[in-house]
């Protein structure tokens, strides 16, 4: 259904059992958040500004509204999170203008934010400040180093910053084959979420400003923005345990890999058309409204597209081979029964 | 270049000469505030709740932030004033979010809207509230009585309402040949914009709730948005004179006519193509950029489209027969010199 | 009743029956505008950032929102306009928090400052960030040149700028027989409203950011705020006619004469309390609930304060001697039914 | 220091874990959050509306959030955690006043809100709305049941609402002997928040909507706020593991019990003045300035009011008899030493 219905790796499950004994220091004060910071400072390869925080909306929320002011306008895909399945949030928070762009595949270019810089400068029009892509983009699409370098220098050589909305990044990772260094610092990126949850946390995500000269007031939104956890060693123990040894890569990489044997195996199954080339842990096949019922008899996942007859297959951390074996045994045998009613 | 560059009409003058004199209670407490709010409700034929405010932007503000929740949606046309030309102010105040929908010629269907209802009730998504119509559209086209009234069906049936951004009313009514009731109550439409100031007042705009029972909190809302006059007797003093013997009517009626006696006069003039055909006070002809740039050297006007080579000409209540004919003789000059250097 | 209760003073209206001749460039690309900015720059003795507004409210908001985050605290005395008598227009508008102090007499002082400076830096608390105070006060008290210069040493040595309320700073300037660079300069305010409708305009305010490098964003806010007038050169014109040969300075003056007079002639009738000695143009007496009840039958006045007897009078430019000595018979009158009764 | 740096109590520990297996539904439509939201209708005695949150922050704003609109007003204590501690969070989201009142001892009364109701109705002010009473207070103090009940009832007279802040509400109801509907249900509080973890849990609030038809919006406010937790069966676990058997009572009772002994082990010590009779969880001592920082060498607590040398001494759940006593014993060296030296 979602890498939200996943449970929690057993390597963070251990960390909050640790951290669970005596007393620490609140708010951040302590030490597992010291060392959780430094930790994404090594990831990065880089100093960084990280500050966790409790969830994915939140952790825009404090992302975006560090960038902008209320007169500004953050430039997205229509298809985006912070557009369609937040609710508002980032809008209501920040006062500031989202303006969502039609894309053909939910990927931004150059192109798509250009035609808004004519506005820079003139008070009658929100001023264009942010391009914000989702990397992988709601429908699994990867933007590669190149294609985000190319939006970094587009919006650095017109007083824009880019921010990555990075719930699912572990994936993209490790689907690109890069470093983080090459996908977010070398490219240009200015700030990011970085996300946990949907790869094996119990909760927490990171905010992280790689150009630490625009945290200034993070640390205000924050707390403004109720992101501030009162006993805070408990997402920082979560992200120090998937930070260490690269476990976070190694979940996202299993996680990709049980998306592409899906693919693979349902690859030869007749009315199964898969809009989309899986690229990380989603699938977006469109089949007959019949099969889809059918399936959903005994299968949760989402109708994501009910007028088009598309759905969306997801693969988590914990989702198994023998998982995904019985899942294309059950999808040939509903073929077969619709094949016969037919 | 503008209505708003056109001054102020000489009853109107005389008007505020006249409430000059002597005190009056302060906020609208005022006898011509009580009149004009009476005039409003005869114009509309009915009793509606009539708000005075200072201007367009701070019009649409009090509006719509009187029929949202900053989980609601108001959804526009993405060449809608309030998405292009308010700085993003209703966006800002309301905490709502505003959402384009990209249209051929700047009018809003059903079918734009529709696909947004799937998300009503769904807390992860902004809940689709407000549809805003701006009559006449900002490339001067109409939504004709049955498209507002099948607007206004469709809200309705959905918990929805109907906002028209009125800047322009006067020219729409005027043109469309119909009274104010048919076109705004009889087809559903549930609060708007009354526009004052570009058909020949000096300043201030109207807020008319239609539906009534729509505006219990507006006279706080209009207070929080900075709208609520001092002196309120001068905006209702301006609404008084244009509202007798449909002097509104009367100066856009004429405005209309003189885009219709410009778009006559230069349609045997080549190298104008109209790209939109006139309904009220503005022309939207594209023409090849030298042409433009030779124009502007005597006459302002804006450059609409500079990437299509689409500029404005608008006219107003000001604009006489002989200002439209200069300008056709000034283009046909104009013209001729291009053609004798190309 | 109140100084918006007056009309126009007749250079105002003949300042804005010649601007309505003629076309003119909308939001305040005209000359009248110009020429107004250039005139406050002469006033203040030095270029200032003027930015003119439709009214008190809406200016406060513009110059509140330019100089503060949403993190920040705006520091004023409990009884300031923008803490009572703008339906929380600027806490809305900025979503900063506004921190009222009680005082006295409605005068802040820099002890009543001190104690929040313990949350400077701390992001759980709100960053103290603006001092506002009111010149003259809602009960017509002064800030001496020293009061207000002491304010903004300690303002400027603990990183908060000084914000002056000016709604009658015309009254405050005449009264204290300072200069406006005396007054708004010299002692290092930062940002001001200056205020113009209370003082013989129809409509109109005028934020001037005498720190010009605080009003980078400030047309933003401006336009989002809905106080950009469309048809700018009327509110130019008026400050214009206004500030020519310091007619300003003379109506105010001739307000806290009326003042003054009506505060004399008062003195010695029985019954009326003056709670404080007046110093601009309005009066605040106690009186007893009866004879409060029958002067109000032929005179409009505010209850100030109902559970403690005490009223509010207000003179303006346009009380006469006249007037006031009516009033006074009047009062006398009513005394003397009053004592008779007892 | 703080309850907030206690750990988390070992039967949420064990919840967590058992909760951390297998998959469940996201964002609360899991069996968790069904099975705790039942818990606390029978804790309240009724069927009550909650929704769970990630911290006390974000709480407050989903509570307040869902009661006010931007023109309202919410009257608390100057020393209430929305006021101090919050750095404006539910003043930047709701937009609406936060009004602070002085008094005597961070309780509120009905005549602190009474003067604020002459201003209902009228544009020109924030509309009184909110009653919000911290219980306990910020000092540990504790409302009645029956002042409780008086605010209520003049609340609900005046078309106002009453709000529990209940970060420590276990210590509050452990400490007054009543039962959750006597102290909440049967006195009218209208809504709260229900503290999870201060009183040892991980993280994780509730808020409880008692009125459930003041709750229409509050699902959308949530996500809005950012409060929605994506794995929603783990706040759910750990409330109903703190529910079950009255676990919660029971920790409460503990800490205020350690707080009572510490307390009473201090009575005789010199130099050491108790400022507020304990009545939970917290002791205010005001203490000379060289003992309080020979103490801080060795021991975490807050300087309370660091101009009144008046410090805070929290206990938790975890708290045992011997570090009471402890702590007692260095006092006792600490001030013989300072005996010494004086």
């Amino acid at each position: 259904m979602s890498d939200n219905t996943a449970g929690v790796v057993p390597e963070v499950m251990e960390a909050l059992a640790e951290a669970a004994r005596g007393s620490a220091a609140p708010y951040g004060w302590d030490d597992y958040t010291a060392q959780a910071r430094s930790a994404f400072d090594e990831l990065f390869g880089q100093p960084v500004e990280t500050l966790f925080c409790w969830g994915g909306t939140g952790g825009n929320v404090v992302g975006l509204a560090t960038l902008v002011s209320p007169w500004h306008s953050i430039i997205t895909a229509d298809s985006a999170h912070v557009i369609v399945d937040e609710c508002g949030a980032p809008a209501r928070f920040t006062g500031a203008t989202l303006t969502p762009v039609a894309t053909d595949d939910g990927k931004l270019r150059t192109q798509d934010v250009a035609p808004f810089l004519q506005w820079s400068g003139n008070e009658h029009h929100p001023q264009p400040k942010v391009i914000l892509v989702s990397q992988a983009t709601e429908t699994g699409l990867l933007y590669s180093v190149d294609e985000l370098a190319a939006l970094c220098d587009f919006a650095h050589s017109h007083e824009m910053v880019v921010y990555v909305d990075g719930a699912r990044i572990a994936n993209a990772v490790a689907a690109l084959g890069c470093t983080v260094s090459e996908l977010l610092v070398d490219t240009g990126v200015d700030a990011m979420t970085f996300g946990l949850t949907k790869n094996g946390a119990m909760y927490g995500e990171a905010v992280v400003f790689i150009d630490t000269a625009l945290a200034a007031n993070a640390h205000f939104v924050r707390k403004q923005a109720g992101q501030l956890a009162s006993k805070g060693r408990y997402i920082a123990a979560q992200a120090l345990a998937l930070l260490k040894d690269d476990l976070w890569l190694t979940y996202a990489t299993h996680s990709n890999a049980m998306a592409k044997r899906l693919a693979d195996g349902v690859a030869g199954i007749g009315h199964v058309e898969m809009t989309l080339a899986p690229q990380v842990n989603g699938l977006f096949p469109r089949l007959p409204r019949p099969l889809i019922t059918a399936l959903q008899e005994w299968s949760l996942f989402f109708d994501w597209d009910e007028d088009d007859d598309v759905v969306r297959w997801m693969t988590s951390w914990e989702t198994t081979t023998t998982d995904v074996d019985r899942f294309i045994a059950g999808l040939e045998y509903s073929v077969s029964r619709f094949d016969s009613a037919v």
